[in-house]
C-alpha cells in the first residue's frame, strides 16, 4: 500500500487534477479516518456553488432530465459536478450501472464531473458523504452541482435537502404515488416536473399537482422567507422537450432566493442543522463504546431489554452517570 | 384547575377504570412532564400483550380491516386496544374525525378501548407517544393492540416497527406506489394484504408482490431469525371476505415468532433501540440548552452556520468543551 498524502492529493485537487478528486471521493465515501483532516482542508476553498436538486420515482427518467440539464449548462459555459445517489441499490441495482451507461454525451467534456454513490453500510452515513462530496466538488470550482436521487425515505430526504432548489421529477403513472407522498413530496419541492409528458394521464396529474401547489402557498406549512407557488412544467426529456423552460424555472427560482436573502439564511440553516446532526452522531457513537465498556451501564442497557426496567428511569441513571455537562472550567 | 394526582389515576386504571386511561393517554399525547413518573409506575404491569400494526395508503381502507379484525378478536373473547396514528392529519384531516365515525359497531363494548392521535408539533414526539401509549393499554390489560397509521415517512416507519407484525394493507391502484417504496415496504412488512380485490388490477399486483416476496427471502436484507415468506392475501374487507384468513396469516407469524424465541429477542431489540433514541434526545436537549446558554459555543455554531468554519472542527471544539466521558468517579 502505498502511503497517501491527504494534503498532497488536495494540493492537486485544487489545481484542478480530476484523479485526485476522484480519490478525495472515495476515501469521503468510504468514510475515511482522513475525512475531518480533508473536509477541514477544503473548507474556505469553496466558490460561488449551487446546488440543484432532482428527486423522483425509478424510472421517471431523472438521468435524461440531468443529462439534458448538463448540456444546458454547458452550453452557457457553466461547469457541472453530478452526483448521482441511489440509496435503494441493493434492491435496484442503479447506481452501479450508472456510471457507465448514463451521461455519455458528456463522458469526453473535462468540464464535466460525473459520480454515482450507494449504498455502502449504513444509509446515515450516505447523507453525511454526499454532502462532504459536494463540498468537494464545490472546492474543485464547479458552478453548479446536480445531485440524483430515487425520491423517498428519511436518508433521500437529508440528501435532497442538501440543495438549494429541489426539483420532483414525476410521470404520469405516478398519481397514486403522489396521493401516499403527499406531504413528503411538498416539503422538499420547489419546482414540479411531470415528464413523459405525451402519455396518458398527464394532464390530470398537472391539474392535481397545480390545486397541491395552491393549497400548499396558502397552508401554515407554507415556507415563510420567499414568496414563491410551487411551478408545475411537462417536459419530454427524450427530445428535449421543455427542459429550457425547467432551466429557466430553476434560474427564477434561484434569482427568488438570492434577491430575497433566503438563500444565505436557509444555507446557514443546515449549517446549523448539519453540525448538530454531526454532534449527536459522535455523542452516539461515545455513548456506545461507554455502554459497551462500562460494566455497570451495560447492565442497565439489559435490564431494559429484558423488560426489568423501563426507559425513562434507565435514561436518568445513564445522563446521571456520565459528566454531561459545561466543561472542566465551571 | 384541579390536582390530579397521578398515583391514583394510575391506580384508578390498573382496577379498569376507562376514563382514568384516557387522561393518562391525554398526558402522555401531550407529552406532559409526568410521563417519565407515569411510565415508570406502570411498568412491570404489562401482561402477554401482541401489537399487530396494519399500514398502507390513504384510501387502502385500514379502518375497515381494523374494524374487522377487532370483530374477529372479540368473537375469541380477547380484550382489544386500537391506537390510530395520522402523522400526516394537517393534509388529510384523516385522524381528527376518525373518532367519532370509525368503528360505531364497537362503540358500546367495554373490551374495546379505542383512541386515535394525531401530530400536535414535533413528529418525533408522535413516535414516541405512540409507544408510551402501547405501554398504557397493555397494563390496562389489552390482548390485542392494532396500531393503525399511514404508511409512508420515517415518524410512520417509527411507529409501525413497534409492532410485533406488521401488515401492509394496499389496493390494486397502489402499484405505482409500490415501485416508488419497495425498498420501504419489504422492510417493514410481514404480511401483504391487497384489499378491494374485485377491483381491477388485484391479480398483476398480487403476482408483482409475490415475486417481491420471493426475492426478498433470498436477499441478505431478509431477517435471518425466522424463516418466513411474506404471505400476500386478498380481501374485501366491507364485505369481511377474506379477514379470517389474514388474522389466520397474524396468528402464524405470531406462532412463528413466538416458537423460534424471535418475538422476545426483536423487542428485546426495540427496547434497545427505543432506550438509545432517548438518550439522545435527552442529550440533544442538554446541548441545545448548552449551546444557547454558554457564550463561546453560541459562538462557534455561528462561525459553523456563516461558513467561516467547517463543522468537523466545530465537533471536535464543542466535544472538547464539554466532560463527555465517564463519569466522576473516574
Amino acid at each position: 500500500m502505498v502511503h497517501v498524502n491527504t494534503a498532497e492529493l488536495i494540493e492537486k485537487m485544487l489545481a484542478g487534477d480530476r484523479l485526485a478528486l476522484a480519490r478525495l471521493i472515495t476515501q469521503v465515501e468510504n468514510r475515511s479516518a482522513s475525512v475531518p483532516d480533508i473536509m477541514r482542508r477544503v473548507h474556505g476553498r469553496t466558490g460561488r456553488t449551487y446546488v440543484l436538486g432532482i428527486t423522483g420515482p425509478p424510472g421517471a427518467g431523472k438521468s435524461t432530465v440531468v443529462d439534458r440539464l448538463t448540456a444546458l449548462l454547458r452550453a452557457e459555459s457553466a461547469s457541472v459536478g453530478v452526483v448521482a445517489v441511489d440509496p435503494s441499490s441493493p434492491f435496484t441495482g442503479g447506481a452501479v450501472l450508472g456510471d457507465r451507461i448514463r451521461m455519455q454525451s458528456h463522458a469526453l467534456d473535462p468540464e464535466v464531473f460525473i459520480r454515482s454513490m450507494a449504498t455502502r453500510g449504513s444509509l446515515g452515513g450516505l447523507a453525511r458523504a454526499t454532502s462532504d462530496v459536494i463540498r468537494l466538488l464545490a472546492a474543485f470550482g464547479k458552478q453548479w452541482i446536480l445531485i440524483e436521487t430515487v425520491g423517498v425515505g428519511q436518508t433521500e430526504l437529508d440528501i435532497i435537502k442538501q440543495a438549494d432548489t429541489t426539483v420532483v421529477l414525476l410521470v404520469p403513472e405516478s398519481g397514486d404515488a403522489v396521493q401516499t407522498m403527499k406531504a413528503g413530496l411538498m416539503e422538499i419541492a420547489d419546482i414540479f416536473v411531470v415528464n413523459k409528458a405525451d402519455r396518458e394521464g398527464a394532464n390530470p396529474l398537472m391539474t392535481e399537482l397545480r390545486f397541491m401547489a395552491h393549497l400548499q402557498r396558502q397552508s401554515p406549512q407554507a415556507p415563510k422567507d420567499i414568496d414563491w407557488e410551487i411551478p408545475v412544467l411537462a417536459t419530454q426529456a427524450q427530445d428535449g422537450t421543455g427542459v429550457p423552460e425547467l432551466l429557466a424555472e430553476v434560474q427564477r427560482h434561484r434569482g427568488t432566493l438570492e434577491a430575497s436573502g433566503a438563500l444565505e439564511k436557509r444555507r446557514q440553516a443546515r449549517r446549523r442543522a448539519e453540525l448538530q446532526a454531526l454532534l449527536i452522531e459522535e455523542f452516539t457513537e461515545q455513548l456506545s463504546r461507554w455502554l459497551q465498556a462500562d460494566g455497570d451501564l451495560a447492565a442497565t442497557l439489559e435490564q431494559v431489554a429484558d423488560g426489568r426496567l423501563d426507559p425513562y428511569s434507565a435514561v436518568a441513571d445513564i445522563l446521571a452517570a456520565f459528566r454531561l455537562g459545561p466543561g472542566p472550567s465551571q
